[in-house]
């Protein structure tokens, strides 16, 4: 409970400032010309990389490129695999121990590429050795380790950016740009359709947490990173198409299709439809209504080309096939992204809240897809942190805090349960440390 | 209850068929031509049309073309409309009065292009008459009126089509060959978009039944007509975003903008977005992803012309701007369907039924959106029809039902109080006749 | 000469008009609707229409739609077509016998659809009768026989609209249109691309007169339609690729392929391509650079779904497969067209001179392909009316030309050897009128 | 005529194949990813880059990513543009001479990306130092320079790679890669268009050699490239529209637009237009119609976005707006490609050859614009290299040359004044040899 009081603070600073950070500096091509001009001439950022696998390897590039950033060391339990990547990207060290990594005194920032449930852990690892970290989606899979994982990078002082590379890449990007700039108006709905080339094996989808975590929670962020502002509520369905055998899951490991309404505020629906086969190549698309019109991203194809023949006209090539190759760019330009906020100090674009929001959102899915209703951001909150009603409305009903205040759990209010990072810190001004010497 | 009895039998002969009428040969332009070639010489059938404002005059001009079908009298409260509309196609009489044409001995058929609320007493005069009636959706806005208008034509045996005219607009017809014939394999989920080009006036909005059933209920009955199907139940959401003076209107007449989604069987669902403004031209689009792919329509522009500019590039000229430019094509496809079912005695491809679901449809989503919970279809007509619960439960239990055969209420089982259509009645088998005799 | 000497007057009332006269009004879908409560009560104009093959039907049905204009006869040598197609649309009589349409006293104009060989012959029939006359392109294959055929209707006093339907195609209409309302800034290249879906038998190829007269004319047409003004020169080349069997036929009946090169005045030029086999169905387009900007059209499909498989992504049918699907919309507004004309007694959209031009472009471009070299228009002119270099010199040096006149024989001044027509007699103003009596 | 000799040998193992080289391996994104894993660990090729404008500045860059090539050096005339480079990409040296950067004897090879007048004296100081050259286009603006440049090359045994940035453009590559697979089946016509989004400065326009050396090179090098062959004759046509001041200048300097066609073997035709000016970004297409369908590209946009507004449905964002960001992914290809070449031995897929068929093709297309006829390639190669009619016969009579050669002259048999280059002399079969020990 210490800490709800001591994060308090930070909600003044950040708002949901937090959906609505980076961006328009990554929109166009030109903008690897400009970066190329920026850099000064100081001592480089010094980073390690743990895993190389595809996309390890594809961050591992990227620092590569980006100036002012170094990679020292990277580690992979198949060694070869590290030395290869060492090799090629002219990394003095490698090892099988990502531990070696992360205690590297040398090592001022991690990229945790490893598997997901290792993620939790060596987040927490890297923060206890003062590293910076870069985290590939998830944090974790559960929200209380979650919180933990962040709250331990906050305590430390530590940046933690999350790879939800999808609100790096350029078309996501446009859209959300024609939000801020009000080029259709006012948001009036928001809808993404998410589809995979095919479905994944029966033993991924086991255990794999549902269709709502392990693959509509990109969707649910990007509604949100569109919206500019947290979500109130949650409608999902979901159903079995393709691969039968999955029908026998607990709850949404069941679905191969699904779809939600999420409410915003200020009447802003969302709508998001996922399916995990779409047959014709990785289907990833946005559109936006506004009061004064509409904005729409298609599919990304490798070239422009159209073919013509006697049975068909249309794109010569399918789009790109799977995440590697559509979001190829939108991984190297958040490493770009995370390397800036590295080189500069300055605020990480995605971060551990984005992080916890995605997960709370795709738990409230799953549980709405249960229920068969409408569920509330808050009550997922309230589940885990409001262990007794009364803790619960004594926190609620604390009168320290301010007027308008909404009851914990509410999505808005995950700073309560979270630490200020420390980028949120650094921004404190007079006002912030006068309320926090009032309340704190 | 008489009624429930005698209808019993039609569902053997029609089961959800009349989702799935008519269709595939309209599709292509090239039908205009072929259609000239088959004309038989044999008397006309005369026709009168009821209303001459701009759809009646839509209707009366593809009249004029079809073989087969000549129009006879027209009628029009401003008598000079009827006049003009008289001379223009060469139309022998007219009148102001409407039961002058629905009266009128030499007349076989009659369209009812009149304002909504004068449809289900011109139906039923027309029932009266001995007349076949094409009707402009809606049959009424009430459910019970509706029911007793379809059973007066099914009585007197005469054939009653409603014009859902999207069902003949040859993008959407392309969509359903798509699924009929399984080109992107089994449906999983059907989506449709409607956006009206600009929001109606507020003395439009007020009394006008709200947005599902002045406006979504059209694209509710599309994804049934895409489907192949009947819905079970349905989730509708509803916000305000463009003339705030509506907010305080009741129930969904204080929206302008909705999402639904319904559920059909077999977890095929249905995403429905709908809003009252679109800023960018009248925005009508479907799309289906299936097992094997996916089809999408886009909006209908009046040429091919792409532009190129220093501020854009993009189409030379808007879409069509509304529904008469839209569906013009539409409109006179249905009149040629009626007019060959009239010429052939054939089967309409749009029935009383159609109507009726549609209708069943949009007063659920009304009440989803209110109650804020999923609402199956058969909870409506329940309200309707089950006046007592003992009634309701003697229906669902009346042992001379087959087995399987779901409770009164359900969506499915319209036919139990709706009588058999006079098409329906020329196709009982004579198994079906034993079964009357039995059950009858 | 004598006609040279009377037809000089209209070249002061015409200019290049002819060039730049019908279309805007009938740009958009609405006009159907628009024509419809524009007509008058009075007496029909009667026509007759001789061929009842594939184009003469669709013609009939166009005339059927038409306000104030009735068909009364209809011929076809096969008479069974000729009765079908009477008995389809209503009309009264019917003949195996083109005369018998050409001398009806009651027909005020005839529609000639009938084979090419035959309409110079029907053209001067129709004129002998007084009649009116709607001709498919061309006039004739020969010059002087299409001089012959123009100036009989121009003595006779009956109009002669030339049926160069794509003239009347939404998608060029619309480009036609931004090219006058300087949507794109002045015209700087003009480029068509004409292609057939396959090629047709040796021997139609054989004895038609070459890729340029029988195919090509059309873009040549249109170039100068959209340019809005008469060419200068033509450079054309030519090549066999498809059926080699034709390889061995005299000048360009040897070629499936050409291009052309067409310079207009103010250094515009076009370019135009043609195959007779484009594989993927009918592929009609044109692109217009502007000043400011480009306007280009694409092919026209049957409906706007796009189908997205494992194997491609593209539109979900092919494009109207040959003119009778792609122009039938333009046949039937071409025909309107001349109904208003005929109805209004207003000029024809699409003159004798329209006709002429296209045959001399296509003439040169022939000569061009077969010499090599930039062949002008009015070489071709010029070797059928100047039959002694004396004549052709006198006529060019005759000083009661007006200065800057160009020497006979060019194309801009094929008014010298056609007379007025019957719109432009009626347009002669009073300053006309005493031209023409100072130099008549 | 020493060179020719020995030269001679070289045509049998080249044919056409300098037009067909590159490519296929390059047309997907995924091989940025596959490239990294093929490096091996050997001495890394030292490389210095002479010119840190933008296009040497994106060299740079894609040269610091190559696998297995070091950049040691960089040169600049204005040196603090060198020095920010050199810290940029953390290359060891930097200096304002060139020929500091040709001389140092650690550098195995020179991208070459100075002003185009230093093109030709660079290459040959290359030669003399025996560093393998990486030229931007042109190698010179003069044919005989050109020659001297690439034997200079060739005699002393380096590699000669030229900048034809197009070849590499993922949009191009996959046209010629549907040629190459003959996914359209036999080529028919080639088609290209390439504007620039405004036309440069008088300054630039004045002795730049005219729109067909400065601008048309590109799309005439284009169809060749598609072709896959070397083209016969050319005919050309120009004129100004937008600038008029440039009207006075001389030949085609004083065009701002212009139109060719060129003629290759089997019939196949190309036709090529430019424009100093697009108005709405910068142009540059493609279409390739074959005998079983057809192919074409679009430009490319920054991102998938289309925006709805009420006045425009289209693109969100312009097309890139020129060379640079269009191209900017090819150039970096084809430094790659460069590197390849550098690091396995292996041939270079754009050579000199290409640079100079280019530049014949441009001069053909200048001198047919002046004479209004077509001009064949093997004039231009006559005019400089048969100084009197004589030697120009010798040259084609002299019978020591195997039979069906072509005279002298001919674009085909370049290779006679062209000795064999560094890649052509290892694949020497013994064969080769053999001829070459009776010819040489």
């Amino acid at each position: 409970m210490v800490r709800l009081g001591s994060a308090l603070i930070a909600i003044f600073a950040v708002g949901s400032a937090s959906a609505f950070a980076p961006a328009s500096q990554h929109a166009v091509r030109s903008t690897h010309v400009l970066q190329m001009t920026t850099t000064e001439a100081k001592d480089p950022v010094k980073v390690g990389v743990i895993g190389c696998g595809r996309i390890g390897i594809v961050h591992l590039g990227a620092i590569n490129k980006a100036p002012g950033v170094v990679p020292i060391v990277v580690s992979n339990p198949t060694v070869s695999k590290a030395e290869d990547a060492a090799k090629k990207f002219g990394v003095a060290k490698f090892t099988s121990d990502a531990m070696e990594v992360i205690t590297d005194p040398d090592v001022d920032a991690v990229w945790i590429c490893s598997p997901s449930q290792f993620h939790a852990d060596q987040i927490k690892a890297c923060a206890a050795n003062g590293k910076h970290v870069f985290c590939e989606k998830p944090i974790a899979t559960d929200l209380a380790e979650t919180v933990e994982a962040i709250n331990a990078c906050n305590e430390a002082g530590v940046k933690l950016m999350i790879g939800l590379q999808r609100r790096f890449d350029p078309n996501f990007l446009r859209v959300r740009r024609a939000i801020e700039e009000k080029e259709v108006g006012d948001t009036i709905i928001i809808k993404t359709c998410s589809r995979d080339p095919s479905p994944p094996p029966y033993e991924y989808v086991k255990g794999g947490g549902g269709i709502f975590n392990d693959m509509a929670v990109h969707d649910l962020d990007m509604t949100r990173f569109l919206a500019g502002d947290d979500p109130i509520e949650i409608l999902a369905v979901g159903s079995c198409h393709i691969d039968k055998s999955i029908e026998d899951l607990p709850g949404s490991e069941a679905f191969d299709t699904a779809s939600c309404i999420v409410r915003y505020p200020n009447g802003v629906s969302a709508m998001v439809d996922v399916c995990r086969q779409s047959s014709y190549g990785y289907d990833q698309r946005a559109e936006v209504l506004g009061t004064s019109g509409m904005i729409a991203t298609d599919n990304v194809y490798p070239n422009t080309a159209k073919i013509y023949k006697n049975d068909y006209t249309g794109n010569a090539d399918m789009p790109f096939d799977f995440f590697l190759s559509r979001y190829f760019e939108a991984y190297v330009t958040e490493t770009e992204a995370f390397c800036e906020s590295l080189v500069n100090d300055s605020a990480v674009p995605c971060t551990g809240i984005d992080g916890l929001v995605a997960l709370v959102m795709s738990l409230a899915a799953d549980k709405s897809a249960a229920e068969g209703r409408w569920v509330k951001f808050s009550e997922i909150i309230g589940e885990v942190y409001c262990s007794s009603p009364t803790e619960c409305s004594l926190i609620a009903n604390d009168d320290m805090f301010p007027e308008g205040f909404k009851p914990v759990g509410d999505i808005n209010n995950l700073d309560k349960i979270v630490l200020p990072d420390v980028d949120q810190k650094k921004e404190e001004s007079f006002g912030d440390k006068l309320k926090s010497m009032i309340w704190g």
